[in-house]
């Protein structure tokens, strides 16, 4: 056999979220794994839905459903090494990453930093140490618990206090799917601890003059009046100013007491890229070339939350979503490989498919275009995104057809089991 | 028709546990009600197994299961008039009973205390605000979701600080018999919440010599050896002295790190009772003639955990017990009808019938009679006391002959649902 000597590459990838799980699949399908190393790099050994995850907050869907190991998505014996491990620190210098847990050492060739995205807490006093944010599983998970608390305490204390009034602080996507999510668990939480529906409060808090800042007029309108229908409190243009153990004060002086801060109010950038000395703006997000190649490092990637893409028309940051997510991770995959093979990278064109939001188990609202979907309709729109994605993971042949034939919640149910 | 003139009385019933329930069911079983008035005055409608809450704690059953509709069991709308409120004073001077809710006075002729126990907590430092009692249905609810959340923040916390170590304060009955379903309870909460399994640890602290203590030496033996095979850590002839909301300090200094602390190391009698003006013991237990009638005042009744039984042959208080309870409903009610109808009440005879110690899901130990019953075996005769105990109740034909067929766990499954 005649053997062409070739300098295998190692390709780091940090983060197996929509972005870096989209590279690492990318590369896997190319022929790019054969002459080099792909190591995956990711804090669990599971892909987790993080779109979703109101549900598992909410209670409305067990957490387990939600994720899929890594190695039913990836041909991980083969194709993609994956390492389960927190990343500690970037090492752009000796172009090295560090585990936490095991103090590994991984040197890189290129690297692709899809770490997501934290909670940003605005210096609002008090709010880090009394809130739970609504950033992974696990936290979805303890929010599900602890709503499970207070409703089992409000009936074990004589003194209520506050135990049955949840504050959503935040009224962006995140926030109105869960609280669309929430409202609906309320009927069953009642049923299991004997609590008088009437006593349970649910308040959604924005700072912004409008529920789903920079989202479709319309749309705002028709989430608005579903969500008040509900029975949610919808309190805007109000910023949340101190949080305690008990209790949220909001701007003007108004105090709702409450033992329940559900905070989804913001997010920056994973702090790891600006530690690592990567260029970052002010709510830490690095800045890219349009090619998705750090400004700072032409074989550094950066894609996802952490990365800022500003829209061109408007000169604004686009917000961090999943489809953006995706897309970046589709670009990324294939500029490596042009790079790799001695050819230019090219520019990320974001092509912006709509928004489908979420409003509880029944219902949804959306803009698609020019279409204004709302109701059962936007709802199933929905789910067939989630089983769109399940087949790009090639996640349904594994669950079975169902998924495809996927009408609304018997999808739903079909896709994540 | 000839109407005989009788000047009908009311006899009120305060709380429906094992032993004021038993006597609403002597009453209603009799001809009294007929000419009387009895009223049952409870916090709940529904009657809770007590005796099974350790289960529901551990969340090996649900709440909803260990209770029985007050309307299931008795005649509501002809025989007994149930009143849901909690007693807020008993007032002995204008025979009057004050409900806390509705500001309602009820005025009896005869009294039945039923009212229980509550916790006594010896006053260790800190104990009353740092821990969890296990004392009610409501308590059990409180107790499995504070596990299933210090479960869930154990994975979203990266410290953990003895989230997943759990002491159980008291090893008496209720101590002993949560340890052991709370351990068969791990396996399925390290799986719902990603943890692993010996990062879980249980102790049971006992200040007595032993577990269990005054059972018999056999059965405590047989019961220690199991706990310990179970996994579980027992710490005897040691006191608490100290706890924290994170941590529980032992005589001779020895400190655990936990959040968790429940409470099963003592009860004393409801404190309605000597604040009733009742003469009662060091531990709020009310002191009655041989007749269960009060020192106080014949027309009193007081019994179940709130009354002071002593031993004849040992000088020595009968530990509060349902078997106990139940024993003295039954006196009580015979009391009742005997005194209306102008005889001398009797005095009650306790008939201790022996005792069985659940040890988790497939186990237990007991001491009847002569026989010391190990084991699954043990673990069916448990079962059949509850059957027995629901069938005292009128409940198993409402659930079917399954449960008296009652064979182990399926019997369980059957009579509680």
């Amino acid at each position: 056999m005649g053997v062409r000597e070739i300098r295998a590459k190692t390709i780091v990838i940090l983060g197996a979220g929509y972005a870096g799980l989209r590279v690492a699949k990318k590369l896997e399908r190319s022929d790019l794994w054969r002459n080099h190393r792909v190591v995956l790099v990711n804090k669990h050994n599971y892909h987790q839905f993080l779109t979703e995850i109101h549900e598992a907050a909410a209670g409305t869907r067990r957490g387990d459903e939600l994720r899929v190991p890594l190695a039913s998505i990836l041909d991980l014996d083969r194709k993609v090494q994956l390492i389960k491990g927190t990343v500690r620190v970037i090492d752009r210098e000796n172009r090295q990453v560090l585990i936490e847990e095991t103090g590994q050492e991984i040197t890189y060739d290129y690297l692709v930093v899809a770490l997501g995205s934290e909670p940003e807490y605005f210096e609002i006093e008090g709010l880090r140490e009394n809130c739970l944010a609504l950033r992974s599983l696990n936290s979805s998970r303890l929010i599900r618990t602890h709503i499970e608390k207070v409703f089992a305490q409000s009936k074990a204390e004589p003194e209520d206090g506050g135990l049955l009034t949840f504050v959503i602080g935040g009224g962006g996507l995140t926030g109105v799917e869960l609280a669309g999510e929430l409202v609906d668990a309320v009927p069953r939480l009642c049923r299991t601890y004997d609590v008088q529906p009437e006593r349970v409060k649910i308040y959604c808090v924005e700072a912004g003059s409008t529920l789903l800042p920079g989202m479709d007029s319309d749309l705002i309108a028709r989430a608005t009046e579903i969500l008040a229908a509900k029975g949610i409190s919808i309190i805007t243009g109000t910023a949340i100013t101190r949080v305690t153990d008990r209790s949220v004060s909001l701007a003007g002086g108004r105090e709702i007491e409450t033992r329940t801060v559900i905070w989804t109010g913001g997010v920056r950038g994973n702090r790891l890229i600006a530690q690592g000395g990567f260029t970052v703006n002010p709510r830490g997000r690095a800045t890219v070339r349009p090619t998705l190649q750090s400004d700072d490092d032409p074989n550094v990637y950066i894609i996802g939350d952490s990365a800022l893409i500003v829209n061109p028309e408007t000169g604004r940051a686009l917000p961090p979503t999943a489809q953006l997510s995706i897309q970046q991770g589709t670009r990324a995959a294939k500029n490596l490989i042009r790079q790799i093979g001695g050819l230019d990278p090219e520019p990320f064109c974001p092509v912006y498919k709509g928004v489908l939001v979420s409003l509880g188990r029944q219902t949804a609202v959306g803009a698609v275009g020019r279409l204004r979907p709302a109701g059962g309709l936007a709802r199933w729109l929905k789910d067939m995104v989630t089983v769109k994605y399940l087949l790009s993971l090639g996640q349904v042949t594994r669950f079975g057809f169902g998924a495809l034939a996927g009408l609304g919640k018997a999808a739903r149910m079909t896709v994540f089991r």
